[in-house]
């Protein structure tokens, strides 16, 4: 951390603060400039120490972090990009994942005929929604136990993973019972009772960015899930909330070079709730895959027009036949496959 | 909700629309302009419908809402404002309700010292962290029920209503037991699991606006809240993440008269998670007060310089007397008192 | 646009929107809800006149524009792809087409050097800053008329097109006297009298999108370029301003898909004020590609740590090699060639 | 400046770092900590270098910048207020100015009728928009010339100060001769070219702040305006733009403090064009006053029903008295006079 005392800052309290950087166990260097005093705070464990500890005392201008807040999560942690595996399926690696289904399961039919046109069209994995956080509390709110029974079945029949989302701490053994990897949806990627529960549970994990969260937040957030031993966790850009209103949120592509700048964890995205409107999601799925990302989240729906839920966004089998035959060329211009 | 038929859209493309609109009920009027129809879809419970419906359908250009999905938490279902008693305090009505204290309880000596002092000065609620949401799994997490327990004290001791906040669903019962107000943090604005349990407990709450949500999604969120039948809920703005960098959150300054507007809740406004420095604090709450804000929720800490957490926030004890001393006639000026 | 008329509007002032409907030549359909007036008004100029003028009428509760705002730039108008001839290239056509050279004209010799390598390597236009809109009146502000020349020597001698930017009325005659494509950057973008004067002129314009323009204030700014008969408008995304801090401006991918649905325009990208760092720019160009821009503008300089301005973002000659021989691939997988 | 090396970065690297430093006349002292050097780099005019200049050198992992990019604005350079005189009403002293009028000036007796009823209830300056930029091309422009001598009328026949917006450089002179504010909008805040020039006039001038401008951009423009020895520059906080709906701009409530506290320049409140309903426009105002703005620039219209430009957001003659009756007990609240 930098501490920049403000002009006139006497040497009293520069002193206060190295005797607080000191009192946590860090190295201290002044560096004493012509019109302000700058104190250098050095350690490996800065970034887990608030700037308010330092900022509060007296004659201090401003504290500028130097470290990152998180540290399993990161590069310096864990040099080489981690490959995550899921139940045979590997992400992080050569194949570009797709996990495709619809938004919520609506009923045994709706899901086993996505799933397996999705798998037979190449999806690695199927998704569906059990419990949806919905933003109205009128709105549809998921089959929930139905739906995972309907999930497992799906797991079993067609011997492909599933992946579901998972809003409460009470559901968490049930749904880790039914499913293969376990969705943290971006309302959730601060719920930190959430992530705390999950984090001891040792399935893969699938962590949404938060809405407004930056990229620094998501990967403290996901820190909270490595800090139990948990290493198989999974980022998924989803869009982040802009003033653009022509989509639903403005798909961050620049998060992906970030992440695999900052981070060892792999990314997958997903174009359908960004975009809000199915029309926009072939661009963007695009987009992602040559950005590097990992792997796509994609909505699928027999039939969008009769969706509970977000019929708009969804794609209906031909529309997913046809964007599965375009991602597949983008991912060998990228050296990758699908 | 208004369906724009795109250019060219046929008579049976349009039928579909009115069929859809008349399956959930609907009224239906057609606008049959030179270039376009327009459907539109009329009735007291269209807020309730995701505009995906008609979205999807064919020939449809936009589908555009005008009822707000929100019904519980608006004017037109409760045309004169609420007034919420709690515990002998009345949130919305001529007194500007002050709830001060510190960001988290770290003793019982440095809560109890806080509280004779914030409520001497004329605060009518103490505020003090139990539970803490932390960003990085390494902070300081809160004294838990042992700050339940401290908070306990305060409230019997110096009969004054306390609130603390609730971040996960099976401590809820235990903090209703101890505090009088329950607060749902920022992060949790659209953790709806937690809302649904919430909306069971008779208590007051006090729920604040996540960190990218709409007024619209706020108000939705209250609905969550008011859905078993619980009246009283406040609203509480805290400040939203922006592109600027010089504050921690940018004060919505507009949302207190936007909510006087749409809604009948009481809403108070934390002038210290918005600044995230002391030193712009007391500009921030004349402000919200003058707004006509029913109330602030300001830290306070005897010893910022040692707090745990959100130090630089905080103001110290002087500095809160002094702001009082502000705030009173401001409260005078709007017709308030405090 | 659709008026919604309060709860208990009156007969006269539904009467009284109707006839401001008709002062303006615009039909009006009358839909009569159970609890609602709304009253559609319809006419393919609506979108040309405020929402205001009928929103300050008593009894109307909200007024909703249908109709986009601007005309000359979209699809309706024009409803094929526009290809605009630049001195013999084609930008909207199956050619992805680069634009490539420094932020800044620094030297006939940086500017020489670079345009041959680009060039050579398959960028179809040079691009160098002859005057520069700088953020603080200390910083270098471009070699100006001097860097004009430059540019069409590097034109004469190497018989590639160049881009400048126009940043005040002055200058348009004599930039236009040396440049193929006149630049108007994103500060500019609603410069509303450099439009009009740009209007006059029939060079190929390129139109950055503001910092925080939504694409419909965009292409309505469009407009005012296409409003005197100028037809070779090129789009340019550039990065808008979010949250996120770990990038300069967070690239918009998806306004890719949505200009195309809206416009007729064609549109291409700029990785490298966007992202702020060379490191991230090859993921974010071959995103644009995949997404389906038409081309890139992209900052190469032969020595970055010696640039002016924005080293930092700039490739040098190597790694815009590597970049050139990244994005044919992916062009190709797009059915397209560089 | 801080420069934080690479883990690993080699003595080499460093040293180069330190060359580049010097070679701008800058102080430097190394931190050597246990993983990482650090380089701190001191001089009085750091701010005014580029971070590029030693982000792009090899080994540097990142660079801070601890100084502002501004100088003149500063409070570092101007400690004490500036109080800045507008023919005789002084703004940024004991009275709070309200500057009051039609977004644009329609007609003679528009602008006078308003002008006489806005003096009359204690406005010290009159608004009217004489050049207006529009966001469509098809959109009224304004009276131009017509409006300036309409404003010079009311200014002498009323004895009052006028204010009226500059969009290009061509009609500087002519403005300032009628007007005695010139004011620069939100959409011009960085159109450098119009402030270069600006700065050349020894007018007062009033500069917006941009739709999306940071503080420190904002104060960074204003030192171009300072940089020719203009030392009457107001600053005008109008809105800036986020996800938020409801209102057409989000009042940027704490820039008050923190302009406060980083400059010397008096900063007003346009509640008006954030708002962008007029029902909203009194809470803001009463906000601003409250928080310790110097003013405020409000729009009245004699007959909002019938304005050209921007009807709904503009207060009627009662609205504009029963606002300042509102106003008058806030500003003594705060120690100050309307």
């Amino acid at each position: 951390m930098i501490v920049e005392m403000s002009r006139g800052a006497t040497r009293d309290q520069v002193d206060h603060v190295v005797e607080r950087a000191h009192s946590f166990g860090f190295e201290v260097q002044l560096n004493l400039g012509i019109e302000k005093t700058v104190v250098a705070i050095l350690g490996s464990d800065t970034g887990k120490v608030q700037t308010d500890v330092f900022a509060v005392l007296p004659g201090v201008e401003s504290v500028i972090r130097v470290m990152k807040p998180y540290k399993l999560a990161s590069r310096e942690f864990h040099p080489r990009p981690s490959k995550i595996n899921v139940s045979g399926v590997e992400v992080g690696g050569q194949r570009v994942v797709i996990m495709a289904g619809p938004c919520a399961v609506e009923s045994e039919k709706q899901l086993m005929e996505t799933a397996k046109a999705v798998k037979e069209l190449g999806a690695a994995v199927v998704r569906g929604g059990a419990f949806k956080p919905r933003t109205s509390p009128f709105s549809f709110q998921g089959l929930e136990k139905d739906a995972l029974k309907m999930l497992a079945k799906v797991k079993s029949d067609l011997g492909i993973p599933v992946i579901t989302e998972v809003v409460d701490i009470q559901n968490i053994g049930l749904i880790a019972k039914h499913a293969d990897i376990l969705q943290v949806g971006a309302r959730n990627m601060q719920n930190f009772a959430l992530l705390k529960e999950l984090s001891k549970v040792m399935h893969p994990i699938l962590l949404k960015r938060g809405l407004s969260a930056t990229v620094t937040e998501w990967l403290t957030a996901a820190d909270y899930l490595l800090a139990e031993g948990n290493r198989r966790i999974i980022l998924c850009e989803r869009g982040v909330r802009t003033f653009e209103d022509s989509v639903r949120f403005s798909l961050d592509i620049s998060s992906i070079a970030v992440v695999k700048h900052f981070s060892h964890l792999p990314i997958i995205v997903d174009p359908s709730h960004a975009a809000g409107h199915f029309a926009y999601v072939p661009s963007i799925a695009k987009a992602a895959i040559a950005a590097g990302a990992d792997g796509l989240l994609i909505e699928v729906h027999p039939n969008p027009r009769e969706a509970l839920i977000d019929g708009l966004q969804s794609l209906n089998i031909p529309n997913f036949e046809r964007l599965m035959a375009e991602l597949r060329p983008i991912a060998e211009a990228v050296g990758r496959y699908i």
